[in-house]
């Protein structure tokens, strides 16, 4: 049973191991007052092609997204999300127990546009609603699809003009810049978003992400906002040794082409055998359409979500592939597609 | 420079970082449904001589602190806590950050009794002010103090008597459980607190702490509050692989014992050199006051926490032993100690 | 200029006022121990032909709404509203405000059915999402319609099955039960919901809204979730005397009869004078569509609320009749709009 | 039985009351949109000698002290009050329930000082920790105690220096402005602190405090809080007409002026019986300390709380006078206890 159900079912790169294994009994700081975490946030810096941004390590996206949005915004403001959102769906009202309303919209392919925006500012116009002050976006998006440069570009100008905060969810930042249709470079968000995170925990990390805040007014007392929800991790060296692995030979982007690199090669075969998708997903999220009864003996001998109903005899299938993906099963997962029977 | 600051200043046991590299690739499912967090939470409740239980891995003490107390409380319950307590000074107001205020008792020692419970019951009689709903208490408690296990048992039946919770921080339980002083075994915990920790943050874990619910009606959905506050990691795995190494054979108890064989060797010969101690611990931190030029000589070559001046001239500082101290430092100091002088 | 904006445009019914004037130098206590609210709650438990529920005399909607909800739920647990409910639309985000998401439905007239609710929990299965525990709904709706006696008690059975809450909204509820559709009594809504109000504010009182908490476990301590979030008046006697006013007579009742006299009259008019409506709403408010020129006219004479543009040429709007509306004000309204014109 | 329990045992003053009669069929806009309450607030702002404030009417004390509080402060910021602050100790925690710690200070006479203020800000330096960002504090103080002029500005000086706000709980401010002891002007209040109210509900209105905002910063969106947290009344006149009669001819201050009158003449007399007092209370409530046998005659013809027991034979009470207060039922008081007897 090989599973093509998530991005986190193995456990880290193994050179992300070693530098545990080494550094594991140097004295050090507590709450990421350690060297380690020091030269991660210095190596990331260099990453954004700039020293104005403030780095925060923390442990998971729930906690990321949690920890921002109640810092940035004030009782009576609401974040802007599309419904596909994973704050909005899959986080057990995390943001609301913060305070904050989701205003949810519908949208194509799991992405805001300005004119999405702007129709939410129309509908709250007076203190008898909440007030729009966050628009939350995630890059790649829960459904795969990516941010261009023009989409994110106009965004930001969109927000700029209505004093709207701009926050990019990068738990899969790794994979959508690393996308063959991707033309967004990291340092260009740094200058079209308030704050974003760079994933580590789908990118080859036991766990962690990196909120980048480029804002200004955001950074004031973000570590405060940290240690009351629990993030403040004592051996946060943990964190820090992680990412500076990550980042100081590129490893990031290579762990991150290679899982698109696996499900490019999916995808393409199983366009090239004929088969539709739910959506047009460049990075390493899938949803193929397959009949149920390839489903049922595909499940015999891989693992995967089912995603979607799309008619009495076919079904939309998620397959995610990471840095950990290995080649020989990805072939010999379309060699059983291409025969339609598992045996 | 050699550091007594804490308990968190090295990494995991390495036989902790051993069972990351041997599990490293095998797949897992998400956010606790690993093989390893089960058999974790097995040994557990092995060592809990008891099935009936509930037990969950998070991350650290205050998030684990937060999560627990919210899930318990209604909007209008409050805490009791010493006004030593970690969740009444070091976590930022992360229980009030969920609604919920904390009473808090000037204590002997860090420790509550049943007097200063009832106390707190009297000055709350009705809907003007919050209701107490649960008592908060530390074991070891933030002084190096432990609860005996008739004063445990008091509590308990005073809790009992007047439908209060009982919930012991342990974050340090390890310390507590193998002091020489210590009459109390796991199992009695569990029959006379409703919720408490085995914390592995501080007893050789890179994070982690074993939340053990054992009041049925805590139980209940237990799992949404972790999800809410971002505490269900997506590789759940690197909690269950820690806690496996950690209790299946007894790793907890003996790096807890090094901890406070390091503590009761630095307390003896400090005794024995004429020294006096702010409080009776009998645990991993012990609080010598030395006078103020020992305690500028010593700081040229050992890491420690000023804790609280005594006189003019005299101060009490902190020193903390772990699972990873060095006998040799120990030593060290010790010499140091007694010739007054580094150089 | 009269208006037709809404039913609290005036103060209170002239009895309410002369029962403040004899009773205003009799000492009382405070907070709701006076003999009036007790007075008033008795008077209200008569009605619902039962000892059994508990009453609570509170302010105003809003607070009304935001106190019940958070008193009943969980952290994680979430309501379920029409996209229309007052909750998800106009307060603010007061709900969210006190830790818990919305869960919102389209749904035709502003009312909820059991597919609505039960489509919803198939949705949320996991402790990814939250836990859908109350549903929320109003009577009558923000778009006037009202629920008949089988439609609540279908909701009721879905409710009871899926171990669900069921809240009535009641701010209108005078013009619910008092409407010719109506088919439902005071004493069985107490049965099929578990908590319920009966709005004041907009059926002659100054403010004030008597909330019924039907389920005995939504009883307990209920007086410490008023006084947390501010709604124990000092003066409590303020909201007794009028609750006793209005209930000691069936007043309540006649000036819901009124208001409901008053919109008929408009309703039947505009029909034979050939308009349509948005909605079949019969209750005090009514949505009728008119066209852009005839709306300018009739705002040169009348206060309305602009509701929402049907087409290019026509508009509806909302006419809001209560129990101050006079008669010769309808006749004045219908005349102009026969003429089509005002001058 | 005549009580001197408090000061909102009685209804409103009678001219409030004449004025609702007068306006009653009057149709005006909702939440404070009617020409009452613009009026209402012109006049305070008269008595204030500027137009820069912003003045919002809301309904109780509680209500006002979290919603402005919970305003004004982020999430990981706390106030600081006396240990026997109103917020602190008999408001069920609202405080907390929107977030924030309050750190409490053991105080003389329930005033807080700079050197309190800084003590705090020194226990409070890092993340680990709430920070300090408001002073709370009442005038007069919940034991009678009022604020001279140099007090508070040097409270003043203390808080722009720090960076901390300073809030006045003014539930009694007509009393503490009243005093004979006073020697601070409303004006002068303005420019000492952030936000304050006035406190109508204890002073003669049916209910409602008068919230002025000084600081620029704190006024934006305040309605929106308002709104979140059920403040806006529908009938938003009710406050209007209210303030609007206390403050068109001086009616606040005289009202206040008479509840001292009464309140000096108890004092006076007890004095001169030779009676001792809790504290040094110069405004509408008195602490005199009688003896058991004494108070229980009292307790058959007078209402009034027993506050404190000074010692196994004496008690402290609390007498509170008020605009409605009698002077023949305190003449009638004063010689009951002249002749230590009751019958």
């Amino acid at each position: 049973m090989y599973s093509f159900k998530n991005d986190y079912s193995e456990g880290a790169h193994p050179s992300i191991l070693q530098a545990l294994m080494e550094t594991n009994l140097v004295q050090e700081d507590g709450y990421g007052g350690d060297q380690f975490t020091k030269s991660a946030i210095e190596l990331i810096k260099k990453q954004l092609g700039s020293d104005k941004a403030d780095v925060h390590l923390l442990a998971g996206g729930t906690q990321t997204n949690l920890i921002s949005i109640s810092a940035f915004l004030r009782p009576h403001e609401a974040a802007i999300a599309a419904s596909t959102g994973h704050i909005f769906t899959h986080e057990t009202g995390a943001i609301e127990a913060t305070g904050h309303k989701i205003i949810s919209v519908e949208t194509k392919a799991g992405k805001l546009t300005p004119a999405d925006v702007e129709k939410v500012l129309q509908d709250h116009p007076d203190e008898h609603m909440v007030k729009p002050r966050l628009v939350y976006i995630s890059n790649s998006t829960e459904i795969g699809t990516i941010y261009k440069k023009q989409e994110l570009t106009d965004l930001h100008h969109c927000c700029k003009k209505h004093h709207l905060l701009l926050f990019m969810d990068g738990a899969r930042l790794g994979s959508a810049l690393c996308s063959s249709q991707n033309d967004l470079e990291l340092k260009e968000i740094a200058s079209l978003v308030d704050a974003f995170y760079i994933g580590g925990t789908k990118n080859g990390a036991l766990l962690g992400e990196a909120l980048v805040l480029c804002d200004d007014v955001l950074k004031e007392d973000f570590r405060y906002h940290m240690k009351q929800k629990g993030a403040l991790l004592a051996k946060g060296r943990l964190l820090g040794i992680q990412f500076q692995v990550l980042f100081q030979n590129q490893l990031y982007w290579e762990l991150a082409t290679h899982a698109n690199q696996m499900a490019d090669l999916l995808r393409r075969e199983l366009q090239e055998a004929g088969y539709s998708f739910l959506a047009d997903s460049p990075t390493n999220q899938i949803f193929p359409i397959l009949s149920n009864e390839l489903i049922e003996q595909l499940e015999r001998k891989y693992g995967f979500h089912i995603w979607e109903k799309v008619d009495d005899h076919n079904t939309a299938i998620r397959l995610v592939t990471s840095w950990a993906t290995k080649e020989e099963e990805v072939l010999a997962f379309i060699e059983d597609i291409k025969r339609k029977s598992i045996i």
